[in-house]
Parts: C-alpha cells; sequence; structure tokens
C-alpha cells in the first residue's frame, strides 16, 4: 500500500475512529487532522486522534496522499472549498458518507482535477463526536468505494488496501447502487426508528414517562437509532431523497397489507412474514454482521 | 409474602426464566410445571427450569397457590381449560402475554370463581423455547399487574411480591391502558421491525445477499426484534387489534408527514424531531431501561 500521509478533515466519531485505527494497526502511517470547531481540535489532540492536530484544513492536507473528509454530507462542498487551494498534485480525496452520488458531484465540481474516489464504511454507533471514535469501529464492517469511470485503478486499489488495513472489508460499487442499498440497510430503519420514537414521545393517552419506563418491550432498540447525530441524518435523507422515497413508498405497502391482514384477523399472514423474518437474523448473524448472544449482549441493569 | 408453591404452564423463554429465577432467588418456593410439548418437558427437566416436571397440566397445579400460564395469548383458553378441574381453591391464576383485556375476559371465562389476576412482565429476547431461559431476565424491569375491579387486595399484593422476588418491579395497571401503552412502546415497533425486514428481503433492485453484507448500518437491529416467536407475535396482533390499529395510525401520519418534508428538502422538520428523539433515548438510558454503552455493547465479530 503506497499511502504514507493520512488528512482527516472532521474529528467526530468516524474521523476520529480511523485517525485512532491507523495508530494502531498501521503505525508506519503518518496522520495530521483538522475540524472546523476550536473545541473538537482541542479534544483531538488531547485524545491523540490523529498525530498532528492542525489550524487550519489547507496545513492539514499539505503534505498528504490521502485526504477523507469526515463530516456531514451537507457539509462536504465547504470542506473541499477549505483544503482545495491546498491539496498536493495525485493526492486521492475520498469521504466517509452515507450516500454517494450527491457526494461525488460535489466534490468533482468543487476539486476538478483531484482524484475523487467516494467511499462509506458501513460503520457507526449512536454516539458522535471527538470522545466517540475507536480504534476497532471498522473491524469486519464492509466499506464501500464507490469510484467514477474516470478514477485510476491504482488510486482505487490502494484506498481499498487502506481501509482494510484499518479493519474493514473494502467493495467496489456504483454510487447509485450504493445509495439504493443504503436506503434499505440504514437510511429507512433510521426514518422509521425517528418516526416511532417521534409518534411515541407525543400520544396524549400514554405519557412519556410510560413509553420510557416500559422501553424495554422493543422500543427502546428504536431510540438507540434514534439517538444517532441529527445533523448527519438530516444531510443523508436531503441528498439520498429519491433512493429514500422509493423505498419508503415500498415499506408503507408492506406495512398497509400488515395492517389490513390485522384488521380482517388473518394470523397466517402475520404467522407467514414472522416465520420468514426470523430467518433473516439468522444469516445476518452467521454472516458475523451481528452479536450473536441474545438481545445483543446487553447488560443487565 | 404467601406463595409458596408456584405451577408454571408452558416451559419456553417466559416459563423457563421464572423457574430459575424462583430456584435462584426464592429457594423456599417450591415450583412445578407442564408443557404442551413433550419434547420441551424433556428439556425443561434436563435444565431444571422447574423443580418438578409434570406429565399433564392438573398434575402440576394440583398443589398450586399461583399458577402462572406462559403460553401464546392466543393459548391461554386452552391452557385454562387443561388446568380448570385441578385448580385449587384460593389459587391464584395469573400468565405473562402482552395483551391483556382479551386475556383477561378469556380466562375469567374458562375459569368461573377462580382469582384471576392478569400479568405483563415486560422483559424478553429474541430467543424462544426451554433453552432461553436464564435467571435474570426480570432484573429490573417492570412487570405490570392489571387486576379486575373484584380481585382480593391481598391476591394483588402477593402476586406483586412474588415478582419482586424474583427481580422484577410490580406496577398496577388498568388492562385497556395496558393495552395501549404496550401498544406504543412494544407492539407497533415489533410491527414495524416485522415489516421493514420483510420489505427488504422482497425488493427486485436489492439482493437479500446485500441487505446481509451491509445490514449494520441500522438494519441489523431490526431483525433482531423481527426475529421473536412468531405465534406469540400473531397473537399479540390479533388480540390487540384495536389499540394496535390506533397507534398504527398515528405512525403512518407521521411517516407521511417525515416523507413530505424529505420531497420538500424540509431539513429544519428533519432536524428538529431527530434532536428530539435523542434526549428521549437519554432518558430512557438514565432511567435504566438500556444498555449506555455504544451500540448497547455489542461484541466486535
Amino acid at each position: 500500500m503506497s499511502i504514507e500521509r493520512v488528512a482527516i478533515i472532521g474529528l467526530g466519531l468516524i474521523g476520529g475512529s480511523i485517525g485512532l485505527a491507523v495508530s494502531e494497526k498501521l503505525p508506519k502511517v503518518r496522520t495530521s487532522g483538522w475540524d472546523f470547531d476550536p473545541d473538537v481540535r482541542r479534544r483531538a489532540a488531547e485524545r491523540d486522534l490523529v498525530q498532528e492536530v492542525c489550524e487550519n484544513a489547507g496545513e492539514a492536507v499539505g503534505n498528504a496522499d490521502l485526504v477523507i473528509l469526515c463530516v456531514p454530507v451537507g457539509a462536504m462542498g465547504d470542506a473541499a472549498a477549505a483544503i482545495g487551494s491546498s491539496l498536493p498534485e495525485g493526492a486521492i480525496v475520498s469521504d466517509v458518507g452515507s450516500s454517494k452520488a450527491s457526494v461525488a458531484k460535489t466534490l468533482a465540481e468543487a476539486l476538478p482535477g483531484a482524484i475523487v474516489i467516494p467511499a462509506h464504511p458501513v460503520a457507526g454507533t449512536e454516539k458522535s463526536g471527538p470522545d466517540a471514535g475507536f480504534a476497532d469501529l471498522f473491524n469486519h464492517r464492509w466499506c464501500i468505494l464507490t469510484p467514477g469511470e474516470d478514477a485510476p485503478q491504482q488510486a482505487v486499489s490502494d484506498l481499498a488496501a487502506f481501509w482494510e488495513g484499518i479493519g474493514a472489508k473494502a467493495e467496489i460499487m456504483d454510487a447509485e447502487h450504493h445509495d439504493l442499498v443504503l436506503a434499505v440497510t440504514s437510511h429507512i430503519p433510521h426514518l422509521i426508528a425517528f418516526t416511532i420514537v417521534g409518534t411515541a414521545s407525543d400520544l396524549e393517552d400514554v405519557t412519556r414517562g410510560e413509553v420510557i419506563k416500559y422501553s424495554a418491550g422493543g422500543f427502546r432498540d428504536f431510540t438507540r437509532i434514534a439517538a444517532s447525530d441529527p445533523t448527519m441524518w438530516r444531510d443523508v435523507f436531503l441528498t439520498n431523497r429519491d433512493a429514500v422515497l422509493e423505498v419508503l413508498g415500498r415499506f408503507s405497502e408492506d406495512l398497509t397489507a400488515l395492517q389490513r391482514a390485522i384488521r380482517n384477523g388473518d394470523g397466517d399472514t402475520l404467522f407467514d412474514l414472522f416465520t420468514r423474518t426470523r430467518a433473516i437474523r439468522r444469516q445476518v448473524v452467521e454472516q458475523g454482521q451481528d452479536d450473536a448472544r441474545p438481545d445483543f449482549g446487553r447488560k443487565d441493569h
């Protein structure tokens, strides 16, 4: 792998985890970083998220052969503008955003002539900020690269090798297909979780206190997802609108069908679906994408 | 507490956990049990889920002062019929079903003259069967008792004390209100999870393999809930139909509003909701209803 100096722009959960993972797993690679927020820069320095926390974006990327933009997808344009004039020739510019077609377009426009290879590590927690990152976040998780047709093959290979070096498994995918797949596996699940948590806290006949008290019946799982970073998620829905609306339409149809089955007392339809979904869980666990212990191995409180 | 002999009818996750919890936390209380399925009875005996696994329901309840029916809510009538003629006078009959108004009605009809106090421990995992139970399942979880107006106060107190003896916190509630609260905190979250897992596995443009591979983006959480016992959940939706349909209507309205916000690029509406929902998570954790560690403390795989 020819990447020796990585610059991380944005030092929250993902940026910080990349920095920590590099320190631990790729000790020969040098890291520099910058964050828009001075408090985050200070905390990043205290936690050694990167070896050198810089006072401006240009300084951070000045020597880099890989620059990773770890900011909400709505802030990619600003981040690209901040590094533009200092970007070394031949450096790879990548990102970690959850929607890819819009990011590819934004970065190509903001950085004409640069080698842009958008990427998305499918990993995270509900926490955010410079205290949230940890070195093992990407272990056994997939990182999807969505290079454009004109991306140099060597640069794609180098970026894939970098992600594998910090624990992830790399995969190449078309940006539009990525956006549809992630609408299914991430964006719609988040949208639904945000919605149900909002619905539950707005009811007149059930108090907020009751909702929290009896949340172990299933609701609490949704509160974890609905605790994810608001800025990041607002931007995801705004930038992956078409795929999100398409999958949401399918979900709503299926929910209406189940609603009808409940209204009609059609137990067979319910039982058949619930049996099928149980099998999917088995596959998720078998393929190493979740903790096999009951209840995720949650601790008793 | 005056309960000395507990009979458990149904030796799956909940019944087995009650038996194990009694052994560990109330060593003076004797337990007997029965399950409709001979294989479950055999496994229950091997695991010592109860002290005496009986060959028929009547034998199991013959000496009991508390009988707990731990069967799917759709099987309550059959379970009550199986114990009816052997039920000692003065014994309390309770259950653990997730819907309460329908169970109260079923048990009152099947066991005229008996002391029936329906109950619902808000606890569980996605596993089911005689191997799934464990003694700490009810620790710090609420058990909701829904006594009818004519229930003897002493029996209600005894049942509450029993649940507190095996680790739970007891609460008294009206059956109809229980059914609405649980529709919000448990039944609708499950219905939504079953639906989205079904939707995701039926799409034409995204393969099942892709859905599983990239499930760490949020989807995998839903697969856990959607792996819950199909029979139990079919019965919950059929017996708590009105409350489920009412809350589902509210959820659908809210989801439509978010869909419109996404279509219109209304980021403020999204951001405001996502900020509110993050606060709810904090309360769930503060009130000891979930694991405070990021990502439930899931293990890397």
